[in-house]
């Protein structure tokens, strides 16, 4: 049994984490964190866990945590890196939800993030947590950066093509819309149902935090920068990511349904959905997977839909594909749900 | 006093268009028909009409539409050419709310809509009924060919920029999204709330009817064609439309702010956001105007938000706002609603 | 002209007030105010309202409010009693759409409120403002207490059975249903759409504010007490009522749907409707509108369904109605609006 | 491994209990059927079961499904009561989560669903199929009736008192709210989310057939008829059931709480909830769980607030617990998911 302890768990990444851990045959759950709410039962907060488990909230310490053999961190940004060193030094592997370890580059995070970085030694060895990229590299790692929701969705939907270079690098485009889990649990007046049902719009057309961090991916695959437009929307439903990716084909003889086949065909949580198809939000809502499916409206022009659920494959359930592969179980174990239609 | 006939009016068009007409000051409601419904009351298709009207559905028949100043179609495509040769004889005129007269190219629109046209000769004669661009030959004309919701949104968020020769007109990209009233009245799995609901998906990724229009629409303001790339997608509320708009700069010096405010300083429905706004589509639920905000998010890139109600700007708002110029009434009469927040 | 102000403007009852306001033809709106938002304009809060007015906010203090002829509390309970003595005792009269003057008992007021009254003077003195029961007394009053939204639909669903004697009055059932604007526009995690959408609960089941004020709204009716049992329910929309009213019937003879026909008949703002209909929330959204059907599943048994929107027949469109009956005019002046269907 | 065979799994009860059906370790799915769709694959119309199932449809045919251990109906009403008498020949038993052997009283069936029977004689022998009245005879049946959705939410919220004799059953209320997956899969305009987002409404409020359902259960329970008046509404959401039960208490010192913690003690599917609570339908999402909360708002009243999913313990969870229960398995076997939030 692999002993987890979850800091930040009052959260909605915290908590779909827990709804994960708690089916999760090999793993035991020996503390949970929340600053300002210890002692509290995690099922005054998710109540859909009643009945599931009796654990409370403690404050997070590091003496707790360091007895497990992995911390996952589901906690604000810059919170994460304040803890992380004395963990590692006690020998307990991290995962770390948040931003704090994702960008390469100290000093662009720095200017997005509007922190300096506690740690940015342990940046250079944190490994980037996609699965379908550093798979190798996550078996090895003690320190895991989960990617975001949105570089998720937009990375897998672009990268066979950024790979191959096939696509004009100077001119893509990702369109993504989220549902509103995406933005939190702390109350805020642009977050409420009053104010955000039955209407949409777009936020950060002119820049979002995750814009370098697919850049930075993007750019690692193709081996030279990349430039990027990319404008998130609020969907008006709790859950889901629906990104919508543009590109200028530079080779329009290319065969894009076996090129994404090919490039997806051992991984067990994307699916390359037939030609023609248009995937749903709803159909990955739970569950761990991403679905593409790729369009060529013209000959030189490329469009790939892709979904996923932004607290899943976009936060808890990678986290969870990222922790098997960390201690060496099948990818897949815990995250066998199939999504719930209608 | 006007006189008008509405043709086609248990669809959410027409529906839409009856509750604009029933307070508009200089309209009198001659005849509102529908085929398989003649007999029925309006208020058993529109209940918020209760106690406003008690009109009738009669057949959709020549003899009775005749006698009208003016006759709105808001039928499915390919049901006004039928009619309109006839009607236009008589002398009435007509502001078509489907497609039939939008394509000038006959063959263009024949493989987008399926069907020969009925009368491509009245095709040349039919004014594109959009105000802000053709005002002059909707006050003059006897057909107009009422734009689609989409069209009207991508059309009014480029001209600025098409017009000016400011942007790359051969990648061009419209990501549009749109509630569900836009798929219309007639009952189909794929409208069904539970279908639908808490998720988001696009459809027609590789082609879409409204493409051409679009496509013709900027050609015009352009004076050469253009390449689009349209991808709608459906949103899981009601009413509204948002166009998220990207396109290449080829002077990265024009103050685009300034240039959008200049475009639309005399126009009564197009609102232009103070720099840095996110347009919201509640706040144009229910009313005739169409806002945009323009971003910059890099210097060679420019991103356009525009938000509309498609039934009303992109619909029966901007048919009245069409029927006022015709008249020789003020383009504002009938049209000043205010959005309901929340 | 009527000079009005507005306090407590930020909220929801309060801009729905205002868009009302701004296009009624004999209102001059003199101030507007927020505690703590002073400077801050009207549009900020309310985007709807953009290129209707450029009013912005000034703190709320009794001098700007004693010029007004009217001025509207939309505000916290417990706001509007410090402030009111004064502005009555300069001549300006109050509409006061919170709870302060609502109850008489105001002992009762206090433990429910949970607030010592200010000026229990004046709550004999205050007109309860449901112009289907007081219209009379609003016409001369001073200080209108606006009802609140669920004793509106609640007691004018029970009035033609209660003041007729027709029912036990020991024991009847209110079950009621709201959208989420009736929680207010203070974020907390249970208004957040994340928390609410795609679910459905009752609140206060053990005792809710409302309750007293229909008691005495409905004894007043009978002529002695009245027993009810009342459980508000939180829909996943944003705005309207639905009250579900259940009554054993004392008289199985009676012809319920004429009772309730000749009751309303001269009411502008209560649509009775045909019999064996169901009213819809959506129907009434927006305007000032009370619709309700009588039922009767077994002889001694009725059922009647209520709707209105909260903000509106259930806030702010009463408190214009009672307005307008203030200063002589018809009811009906600036609250002709159609609702908005689909 | 139980041989099972699914009549009717294109809608949405079907699906539900295929998605369960997958995941059930000790069954294996023999054969699904739908008339009018043979041939067409599972997941065309369930695409969240893509990459589970290669399953297709056949013609319902009693040949095929004679094979079988179980036959589960999930047809329209008058379907299963055409084939079950040859399955039940064959040894097939069978589950019918229709309605055709619920009512007792087949004169009164008729009345309601507008049909003959065509097997009167096995109505008799059909045994209720909620587990926690009926447990010992669920074992031993050869043919199940499914209870109906609502009928097992408002059953179990009173049978405590109901069984106990604690409440007035002349005068029983239940005010039931279920979400839009309730009217089925079968596209109608009072289906789509264009006419139902963003509204709520009651209907059948002059009489519904689960209405005859529920009697029967509550009088057997009782030992003598019950009078109910039973008000659904329809909640824009895709699922969940919210019943509000309203009841005359006969004992006012009577320990509800306790009542009900007691009776439920030993129920895996039944929770009841602490003093004060409310639950919330989304708790339930997707799982086989009724969830109840007893409130006494004054002594001589109680309020029992129910929830659950309609198409789980609403009908495909509560089949699977049926049968486990028929073959021997312990009743949670499949049945152990824990509902996503938020």
């Amino acid at each position: 049994m692999i002993s987890v302890g979850v800091v930040g768990a009052t959260g909605y990444a915290g908590g779909e984490l827990l709804r994960l851990l708690l089916r999760h045959p090999r793993v035991e759950i020996a503390t949970i964190t929340s600053r300002g709410h210890a002692g509290a039962a995690l099922t005054d907060w998710f109540p859909n866990l009643r009945g599931e488990t009796d654990l409370r909230f403690s404050e997070p310490q590091v003496e707790n945590l360091a007895d497990c053999d992995l911390a996952f961190f589901a906690t604000p940004n810059g919170t994460a890196m304040q803890m992380v060193p004395q963990l590692l030094a006690a020998g307990t592997r991290v995962i770390d939800l948040g931003a704090d370890f994702r960008i390469k580059d100290v000093k662009v995070w720095s200017q997005w993030y509007g922190l300096e970085h506690a740690c940015p030694e342990l940046v250079e060895e944190a490994v980037y947590g996609l699965p379908e990229v550093n798979r190798q590299a996550i078996r090895a790692a003690r320190l895991v950066a989960n990617p975001g929701c949105y570089p998720t969705a937009v990375q897998l939907g672009f990268l066979p093509l950024v790979e191959q270079g096939l696509v004009d690098l100077d001119h893509l485009v990702a369109d993504a819309k989220s549902g509103a889990s995406g933005a939190g649990r702390q109350p805020k007046q642009n977050t409420m149902l009053t104010e955000v049902a039955e209407s949409f719009r777009a936020y950060g057309a002119s820049g979002h935090r995750h814009l370098p961090e697919i850049q930075q991916g993007l750019a690692r695959a193709a081996g030279r920068p990349v430039e990027l437009t990319f404008v998130p929307h609020l969907i008006p439903i709790i859950r889901g990511i629906h990104a919508t990716l543009y590109g200028r084909l530079l080779d329009s003889e290319v065969d894009l349904q076996a090129l994404y086949e090919k490039r997806f065909r051992d991984e067990a949580f994307v699916d390359v959905m037939p030609p023609g198809s248009h995937p749903e939000t709803r159909t990955v809502r739970g569950i761990n997977v991403c679905r593409i499916a790729v369009h060529r409206p013209d000959p030189g022009r490329v469009v790939v839909l892709v979904v996923e659920d932004n607290l899943v494959k976009g936060a808890a359930g990678q986290a969870v594909q990222n922790m098997n592969l960390m201690f060496g179980l099948n990818e897949r174990v815990g995250l066998a749900d199939i999504a719930v239609i209608p």
